[in-house]
């Protein structure tokens, strides 16, 4: 028998005692639980990249893992908490579009999360991680059936972030997802939707910076030049051998990247 | 059977191997045990933030958790390993002051550990956490009765970081715990001491800045405001709504706090 | 039956996903595995650091544990992925020196890997933490025989930082492994191979600095001397108590430190 797993992305650091309450109320309910931290370093409210960064993660898992998901400015206002199933993953979090990229690639099915029968007591209005999406993993985890936790609901949100969007001929107009601790800058565009770059003339303007060139790997950019790699994960991204492209383009999560090909 | 927690609270950051050696040792000693991160991002020597968070986090986990607490700037000198009943939970910990906001809490029991032969040997004269505080958590949890460490005590180290001290009619001065991760700035009056305050005219005062009404959320609070709010640990605290409290008032963990109530 | 455990030392960071979907490929293949975060925050391509950071924390572990070390500069480009058993332990890494302090000083057998039986495919250019690294650990925690994954090696890459060089008589040239959280400096002076120094006369110069005397413990120095200690590494360090080394220095990882004895 597998033990039950579950992955934690959260924006609440690793300074604090937040996380360790949470993984407190997870064993306390389901002892057999494993626990696995994906991150806590989501910058503070950046549901984007929250988004990205789960959506990397969770398939690497196997089947049935739990993954919560807790970055939450609207914590305490009527956001709701959502149960989502997809890719035969199950995934809770706020109802703020921090799953946008999964159910944009996946089937999906989601819940509202409004049985309190679950919640533990009584219900701060500023820690829902420890208050309800802790405990509502944690009795996903030994056994509740998903039905039990709240009705199919359709109008979740959508994220903005969720793909580029065509811009006059031949043109998108994308985002920088993430940059990662390497200064690697992931953008949106899909190496899937957009293939076979390194055989077509393109251009990736991002503020200042135009990148022109593909590369196969880090080490085969020149030193210190700007270009454009198929990442691991699937996105393009702009990077620079052994230095932060983020640096040399002075961008940060969330500017714009504007994709052309002739 | 449920397997013995022992959770991890310490001032060795992240960075370097000091935590993975302490792991290394519980669980060459204790293989079913299972090893629960609070945080080891704890400011280096800050023992009243330790107290802090070990005091919040630990009420969360099943009863018989051992929970190990290593800030340690007199590791080396005369001061004494303790081991600590209270809540049914053990703690592991220097008798500095850092488990004094449990035991000002709880009933409890203290004893030094003074029993040599479960310490890993040769204990180094800089680095207790893996000598001493893992190889006696270890023991611990698989079975080692309390005991066996060592004599109760009584003269255990008192922090004066526990509790606002009166300050004229109607008037105490407290302290800023801790600043989490979103400037939130955690004081040490419990709310439960000061209760229903949005009824009445109060006044917080720390540095410069003047804080007079209370919020019931995050989202409550008027943007770049500074309010009062009943956080999540039981404590008052100041916040800005997604800013950072402590940057506008310009505080530190340990800056005084002032409540004077009409 | 014991856990086969994995310990992972990375420069990942801990913001990213790239963690995360290690552990998620090593517990899909083995759901048994533990895993063990001994850091990932290796600065980025510091190789010394790494090899210092894991060589400190292997031994404290169980025998057959597979330590998986990932800082890879060269990820992409020719350098092997290499499996090497000493002490009774395992580790899996890229093959640049990353595991030179633990080759220099215990028995040991390196295989180069190249059995892609084993590997995650399609196997990326730039993520080989995920696609070999993490599965070869994996397949060897559930039982794989390390014989499976490739041929023995002599030829693996031995590094520059292993120990001082002799600079004359009575002086050697060494250099800082690593400043710790608390700004202590981490030379590559074994303490066992210079003995008694407290009894000498000595000097170590590192920049502007220069040290003379020996502490046994932290509280021992004199507030905001620099002295030097016996480290529970092993090595000799450097350090100020409670303050920062490094800072009083002005050094950091990679200078030279230089020993006179006379």
């Amino acid at each position: 028998m597998r033990k039950p797993i579950l992955t934690l992305t959260t924006d609440f650091g690793s300074s604090d005692h937040y996380v360790g309450a949470m993984k407190g109320v997870i064993l306390d309910i389901c002892p057999q639980a494993e626990i696995v931290d994906i991150t806590h370093e989501i910058p503070a409210y950046e549901i984007a990249e929250g988004a990205f960064t789960v959506s990397q993660a969770y398939r690497y898992f196997p089947k049935k893992t739990i993954h919560v998901v807790v970055v939450d400015p609207g914590v305490g206002s009527a956001r709701r908490p959502i149960l989502m199933e997809a890719a035969g993953h199950y995934f809770v979090a706020p109802d703020n579009g921090v799953l946008g990229l999964i159910y944009s690639e996946n089937k999906h099915r989601v819940r509202i999360i409004s049985n309190e029968f679950y919640f533990r007591k009584p219900v701060s209005r500023t820690f829902h991680g420890r208050d309800i999406f802790a405990p509502v993993a944690a009795h996903l985890a030994c056994g509740t059936p998903g039905a039990r936790f709240g009705k199919i609901i359709q109008d979740y949100v959508r994220p903005a972030f969720e793909k580029p969007q065509p811009n006059g001929k031949n043109s998108w107009r994308g985002r920088i997802l993430k940059i990662d601790r390497f200064g690697n800058c992931i953008t949106n565009f899909r190496e899937c939707e957009f293939p076979r770059l390194s055989e077509k003339s393109f251009s990736l303007a991002i503020g200042m910076a135009e990148i022109c060139g593909m590369a196969n790997n880090y080490s085969d950019c020149k030193s210190g030049a700007l270009c454009l790699i198929a990442g691991s994960s699937g996105y393009l991204e702009v990077s620079v051998n052994q230095g932060s492209a983020a640096k040399v383009i002075g961008c940060q999560t969330g500017s714009v990247a504007e994709l052309t090909i002739w």
